[in-house]
C-alpha cells in the first residue's frame, strides 16, 4: 500500500484498506513519499490496520523489482533508514509500524540469500519488530539465523502468485507468475486458509505454515476479490 | 558533516570530528546516503560528539541550497521521515540523535516564515529532542511557538557567516556572506564565546545569546581553524 | 503526454493522441524516463502528430509545478540537455522534435521573468525550432526576444485554463483555475477557434491571437473533451 | 571527465585535460549534470580535444558501476537519451560529440553480453558516431555486429587496469584491479604503445590491437602519471 508518488497514482488504498488486517506501506525507496505515506499511515488507522514498513532497493523508476548489487552492511544501512523514517512518521500520527516486511528484488534475494537475509535480520533486530518472510517447505535455514539475534519470524503465503515445488515463487517475468482470475486467486486464498497447501505450477501440492496471508495492491483482480477473500476467512 | 554522497567526498569529517562537541549530520535528502551517515554516526561515537539530526528539503543537485516550495504539513513529514531515519540509523549502532537543526534553504526558510517554522516545531514534539534555530536580536517569536509545542529551542551563532543587523545572515549569493580568512573566522568566534556580541557586516556591534557555535564543513578555511577555536574555548 | 513514469501511468495517450496535431512530450524531468519517451514518440508517429520537446524543472515529486531557483544559464543547459536527449530518441525511430514547449512552473517563469525567457530563447537557437510560448494581451516583449536570436515563436491558448485580464493564466493553487466542466472546455475551446477571444475570470473578453489551442492531458475532464473539439476544428 | 556533480567535486579536470586528445564526458546518469556537462564540455574545446559521450546506467549512488537489469531496448534508449543530452550541449556550445563510450557496469556489461552490445549499436548507429570498445584478445564477435549496422569501432586499452588473459579487465572488486603505483601505469602505456602487448595479472604477454589509451579520472595515480605518459608518447 501507499505505493502512489507524487502526482501517480497506483492501487485503490481506499477500497483495500477496510479488508485487510495488515498492510505493507512503501517507505520511499521504491515508491511512495513523505506525504504519501502520511496518508496511507492515517488510512491504515482509520480502519485499525496493523503497520509494515516495506522497504526496498533505492529504485524508483524499476519499482524496487531489480536486484542491485549490495554488500550486506548496505543492506542493513537501507533497512535501518526506511523503517526510521516511517517509524517516525506513524508516531507523529500517534500510530506505529508492527512489523518489516522488505519488498520486490530485496524480498527476494532476502530469501534467496542467506547473507542478505542475516543483514536484514541484524538491521531489524533492534527495533524489536517481527520480520516478515516468505514460508517455504523447509524454513529452518531462515528460523536458525533469526533465533540466533531473537528476531521474530512471521510467515506469509501468497494468494495471487504461482509456486515453484520447493515452495519458491514463479519469478515475474516468467509467464502466469502473477495470478490474472480471480478465481483462482480467491481459490489458492481459500486453500491455503483451509487446508495450508497450495497447489504448484507444476500441479503439486505443497504444505506450506503460514501466519498471514498477501494480495498484491497493483493487482486489479486481487483487489477485485479481496472483499471476498475477507468475508470467507471471516466465516471460517 | 557526513555531507559525502556515494563516491563523492566532501569536508574532511575525520579531521574535524575531534574538535566539535555537536555535529549536524546530513540525512540523505542534500547529500549523504544510509552508508555515510552509518559511517559518521560511528565517527561522531568514536569522539563522543552530539549527534545532529540535519534534514533539509529534497534537492542533491542544489545541496538543499535552493528554496523548493512546500506546504507547512510537507514540512512536517519531511522532517519526520529524515529524523526517523537517522534515528534508526544510530539506533543500530547504540548511538542516538540529540538535537534537530535543519540544513540550508529549509533553515532560512524557518527563520523567515513563522509557518515553516511551526510545522518544524511540530514534527520535532513527538522525538522529545531540541530544535536548533538562528540567535536573532530578538528571539521571541520563535520561543512562543515552541513554548506552546514544550520544544525546548537551541540558539546557534555562527563563526564563519557575516551577519546583518537583525541577527540573520547575509544570504549566500551576496559577497562576504561567508569568512574566508581564517582570522576573521576566529575573530568572530572568539567575539561570540567572550562577549556574546557579534559585529555586523555594517560594523555594529550586536548582541546574540547563542547556546551554541557553527562552523561549516564545507568551508575550507573553517576547517584550518576550528582545532584553534576548539582549543581557546577550551581555554576559556 | 507521455507523462507516465517507470510503473506509473498517467494521461490516457492512447485515447487522445487521434485527436491532437501537436503532442507536448515530457522529458524525463518532471515525469517519463527513456522507455515511456520511446513509446510516446512511436504513438505520435503513428497519428502523424507534431512532437514537442516539453522541458521542465528536475522535479518528479512535484512534477515539475515548483519553481526552483535557477541562473539563467543553468536554464539554458536544463533545456539543452532534455531537448537534445528527445531529439536522439526521435532520431533513434527516424521521427523528430517539430517544437520546443517547457512544462510547468518552468513555463510559467518563462513568461513572468523575461531573463528566464532569454535563456530558453539562447537555448532554443542552435536547434532552429519553433519555441511554444502562451499568447497574452501584449506579446511584443517575447516577439522581440526572439526575433533578436531569430527563434520563431508559436502562441499558444488553453482551452481548459481561466485567464486573467492580462492573458495569464490563473494560477493553479487558486480554486477554479483548471475548467473541470466538459462544457466550459469545449466552449472556450471554441470561442477561441472562432472570435480569437476568450472570456477571463472577471467576465471580460480578452483578444488572443493564437496559433494552437492546448487541453492539458492530466485533466480527466480534458481527455473525455477532446474528441469533440477536434471533431468541431474539422468542421470549421 | 565531467565526473563532478552539483556541489561535489571529483577528479581534476583542469589538470588532465591538456594532456589528452579524447575526453569520455559523463552525462548524468551516473554522476555530472547539465551545468557540469557544459563546463566540461568547454574546457575540453580550450584544449582542442576530441569530446566522447560517456553514457550509463542510471545510478548516481553506485557511480554506475552496479550492474542494473535492463532489456536491450531499454539499454538503447538510455543510450539514444544521454547521448542526444550532451550532443546538444555540445552543440549549443559550437563544439560537437565524436564518439561514444559507454561507462562502468554498462561498459562490462556490454563486453560481456553480445545482446547489449547489439541494443548499444543500435542505439549508437543513427548517429554516425564510433563507439569505443575494449580492445580483447579477440574482437571478431563485436566487430561482426558493428559491421552489420556499419557502426565503426575504436578499440581502447587500459593503462591502470590490470588484464586477465582473455584480455578482459580484472574485476573492481578484486584486488589490484587498479594499478595504483605510477610506475606500473606508466609502464603498462608504454608497452601498449610501444610493442601493442600488456602483461597480465598472470603474468603472461597478451598482443591487444587499440587504437587508443584510457586511463580513469578519479585514480590520483594515473592523474599524477599523465602529462609523463603524453610527453613519452609524443616523443618530447
Amino acid at each position: 500500500m501507499g505505493e502512489s508518488f507524487g502526482y501517480w497514482t497506483m492501487g485503490k488504498d481506499e477500497n483495500v484498506m477496510p479488508y485487510v488486517h495488515m498492510a505493507n506501506i512503501a517507505c520511499g525507496f521504491h515508491s511512495s513519499d513523505p506525504d504519501t505515506m502520511a496518508r496511507t499511515i492515517q488510512l491504515a488507522q482509520k480502519h485499525n490496520v496493523s503497520i509494515g514498513a516495506h522497504p526496498s532497493y533505492q529504485d524508483l523508476l524499476g519499482f524496487g523489482r531489480r536486484s542491485i548489487p549490495h554488500t550486506p552492511e548496505q543492506i542493513s544501512h537501507l533497512i535501518c533508514y526506511q523503517v526510521g523514517a516511517i517509524q517516525n512518521l506513524a508516531s507523529f500520527y500517534d500510530s506505529r509500524v508492527d512489523y518489516i516486511k522488505p519488498h520486490g528484488a530485496l524480498y527476494n534475494d532476502m530469501m534467496s540469500n542467506l547473507e542478505i537475509f542475516e543483514a536484514i535480520v541484524q538491521a531489524v533486530m533492534p527495533t524489536g519488530l517481527p520480520l516478515m518472510v516468505l514460508a517455504k517447505k523447509d524454513n529452518t535455514p531462515y528460523l536458525d539465523i533469526a533465533d540466533e539475534y531473537n528476531v521474530p519470524l512471521l510467515f506469509e503465503a501468497f494468494a495471487d502468485r504461482a509456486y515453484k515445488d520447493d515452495g519458491t515463487l514463479v519469478p515475474r517475468h516468467q509467464p502466469n507468475a502473477v495470478h490474472k482470475n480471480v478465481e483462482d486467486i480467491f481459490y489458492q486464498a481459500m486453500q491455503l486458509a483451509n487446508f495450508g497447501t497450495v497447489t504448484t505450477a507444476k500441479g503439486n501440492t505443497l504444505e506450506l505454515q503460514a501466519d498471514t496471508l498477501c494480495v498484491h495492491g497493483d493487482n486489479e483482480e486481487s483487489i477485485l476479490v479481496i472483499k471476498k477473500i475477507y468475508q470467507a476467512l471471516h466465516r471460517i
